[in-house]
C-alpha cells in the first residue's frame, strides 16, 4: 500500500508509492562516461576566455595574471534579474501586478578546470566555493532591494543546464515568494507552539530515529527527509541554530567543504554520476536572525520527471522510500 | 529588462526573462518523426492485450468483443493511491503525520490505435475522451473519501511517461494540497472584494486585451496566461461560470472536443510535436458548486527543465513572453 506523508516544513502531502517503488539500485544511471578535456577553447568559463563573460565581481586568485584564478564570480550574461529598474509594483492593463526584474543574477565559476566535478574536488576547493557563496551573500544581502537570496547549482542537461564547465548561480530577488512565506509561517507556528525551531527539532528527530540518516559530522547532519518529494532527495542541515546561510561561521565553512565533498562523491558512486540540482534554503533577508528559521542545503539527483499530476495538484509522487534510499546510501 | 509578473490566481511571482528570451520559433523541436505502428504486440494498452491490465472499470464500445472498445478505463497497475486503507491520519515516530495512500488511480486508454495522437484524432473521438473523463469524475467524486480529483495527461518521455500508447490518468485523492487551498483562498478573497469569480474576470480581461488570446469559440477561450510559468503554457477556460469539471454540460463537451483537437494540432504544428502535459484544474469536491472557483485546462509543452532556482524559491523563470508566443500561435 502507498502512503501519504506530510512535509512538516510546508504542510505539503507527498505520496510515497511503495507499491510502484523501485529498489534503490534501480535508480543507478547506466551511461557512458564521456569525459571532457580540462580545457575547451570556446568555453566562456575556461581560463583565457575571461573576455567572453561580463567583468568579474569577485575572484579568488592564486597568482597575479588575469587567468590565474581559482574561483571567479561574474554577472550572468543573460540575467533573470538585473541591477536596473525599480522595485515599485505597477499595474498592467488596469489589473495585473508586475514590477521590473530588478535584482542580481551571478554565476560562480567553481574551478578553472572544465571537467572538474564537486565529487572529485579537494575538500579545500569546495570549502572555497562555500566561502565565496558566503562572501556574495554578504554583498548581495546588503543591497537595499534584496529580499531573498537563492544559491543553487544545476548540473547536467536533466538538471537544466547545457554549460558543462562547473558553475553555480546566485539570484538576489526583490520579492519573497508565497512558497517561502508559507514555509516561514509553518515554522513560526511551530515556534509559537513549542518555543523551538522546527528545523532544530527535525535534526533531533532524524538523529533519534537514524533510519533516514546518511551521516552525521560534528556540525552537520545529512539525511533523506521524511516526506522527500524526489528519490534520493538529500538535506545537509547545520546542527547550530542559524536562520541565515550568510551567518555561517569559519568552522562550519571548513566542515561543510568536507561534508559536501563526501556526500557528492557518495551520490556519484551510488547513482552513477547523475545530473543533480542543489539549492541553499535560507531565511528571507528580513528574517536573517529569526529564532524559527534555519538554513539548509537540498540536493536533488535528477532521476525523475515532473508530471502533470504534480503540476496540477502540488502533490508529488515519490517512487522511492526515504528509509530505503538512506539505508542504501549508508552501504556505499 | 526582465519583468516580474504576479499570477493573479496564486499570488506567485514569475520572472519573464525578456533579455534571455528566445523568439517563439526557437522553441520548435527539431526531431525525427519516429512513427510507431498502430499495433504493438507487447503493449498492455493495445487491443487483444486486455489481460495485461487490471479489469476495466469503464468502457465505450463499438462492438461486442472484448477488444472492440474505443476508450477503456482501467485501474493503474502501479497505483499512486488505491482503494484500501483508511483516511485517518496517524502519527509516525511520535511526530510526523501520515495516512494510507487511499484513493483511486485510473488510466484512460484513449484509443485502440497505438500511434494515435490527440492532434490527429477526430473531434468526436476527443469529445468521447472528455465525456469519459466526466463519467469517471462523477463516479470517483461520489466516493466518500475523495477530496480532490486530478485528470491529467503525460505525453512523451520529457513529460514523464515511457508508455507510448495514448493514455491519460485520473487520481482521486483523500487530501486537498496546500497549493490548491491557496488557490481557493486567493479566489475567495477576489470574490469577497468584487462579488465576482476571479476566473470569469480573467476570461474577460483576456478577451478585452486580446494580446494573449490564441482563439475564442462560443463556449471556450484559449490563451497564454499573463504570468505563464512555462513557455507556451496554454489555458483552455470555459466561458460559463462553473467550479467543477464534473458539471460540464453536453454542449460544452461537444465544443471542448473541437477546441482541444484544434489547439493540440496547432501546438504540434507550431512546436514540432513536443512532449506535453495537460491537467484539468477543478474545485475540490466540497467546493463543486462554489461561486468563486472555476475549472480550466492547463496545457504545458515540455520545452523547459525545472532547475534548482525554481525548486528552492517557487519563482519560475519563463524565457518566453506570453504576448509573443500567443501572437506566434495566431499565425499558425
Amino acid at each position: 500500500m502507498t502512503e501519504l506523508r506530510q512535509d512538516p516544513t510546508t504542510d505539503d502531502w507527498v505520496i510515497i508509492a511503495h507499491e510502484r517503488a523501485k529498489r534503490p539500485y534501480d535508480y543507478v544511471m547506466r551511461r557512458e562516461d564521456t569525459s571532457s578535456p580540462a580545457f575547451v577553447e570556446n568555453c566562456p568559463f575556461c581560463p583565457g576566455n575571461e573576455r567572453l563573460t561580463p567583468p568579474e565581481v569577485a575572484v579568488y586568485r592564486e597568482g597575479s595574471g588575469t587567468s590565474s584564478w581559482k574561483i571567479r564570480v561574474v554577472p550572468n550574461k543573460y540575467p533573470a534579474l538585473g541591477p536596473h529598474g525599480t522595485t515599485e509594483e505597477r499595474v498592467v492593463e488596469g489589473r495585473f501586478r508586475a514590477m521590473d526584474g530588478s535584482g542580481f543574477h551571478e554565476v560562480v565559476i567553481e574551478s578553472p578546470l572544465h571537467n572538474q566535478t564537486l565529487s572529485r574536488m579537494s575538500t579545500s576547493e569546495i570549502e572555497s566555493i562555500v566561502r565565496m557563496y558566503r562572501d556574495r551573500y554578504k554583498v548581495l544581502g546588503r543591497e537595499r532591494e534584496t529580499k531573498l537570496i537563492v544559491i543553487f547549482k544545476n548540473h547536467g542537461i536533466a538538471a537544466g543546464t547545457s554549460i558543462e564547465h562547473p558553475h553555480s548561480q546566485i539570484v538576489a530577488a526583490p520579492v519573497v515568494s508565497p512558497q517561502i512565506t508559507k514555509k516561514c509561517h509553518v515554522a513560526l507556528e511551530h515556534y509559537k507552539k513549542t518555543g523551538r525551531c522546527l528545523y532544530c527539532d527535525i535534526n533531533e528527530w532524524e538523529l533519534d530515529s537514524r533510519t533516514r540518516l546518511v551521516t552525521e559530522s560534528g556540525r552537520f547532519l545529512v539525511f533523506h527527509p521524511y516526506a522527500s518529494r524526489y528519490p534520493f532527495e538529500t538535506w545537509v542541515s547545520p546542527k547550530r541554530h542559524n536562520a541565515c546561510f550568510g551567518n555561517i561561521d569559519s568552522e562550519e565553512i571548513r566542515e561543510l567543504g568536507k561534508t559536501l565533498q563526501w556526500i557528492m562523491e557518495k551520490i556519484d558512486r551510488a547513482l552513477g554520476k547523475p545530473d543533480f540540482n542543489y539549492v541553499f534554503h535560507t531565511a528571507p533577508v528580513e528574517d536573517e536572525i529569526s529564532e524559527h528559521l534555519h538554513w539548509y542545503i537540498q540536493i536533488v539527483p535528477r532521476t525523475w520527471t515532473l508530471g502533470g499530476f504534480e503540476m496540477g495538484s502540488g502533490i508529488y509522487i515519490n517512487t522511492a522510500v526515504p528509509e530505503e534510499t538512506a539505508a542504501f546510501m549508508r552501504t556505499i
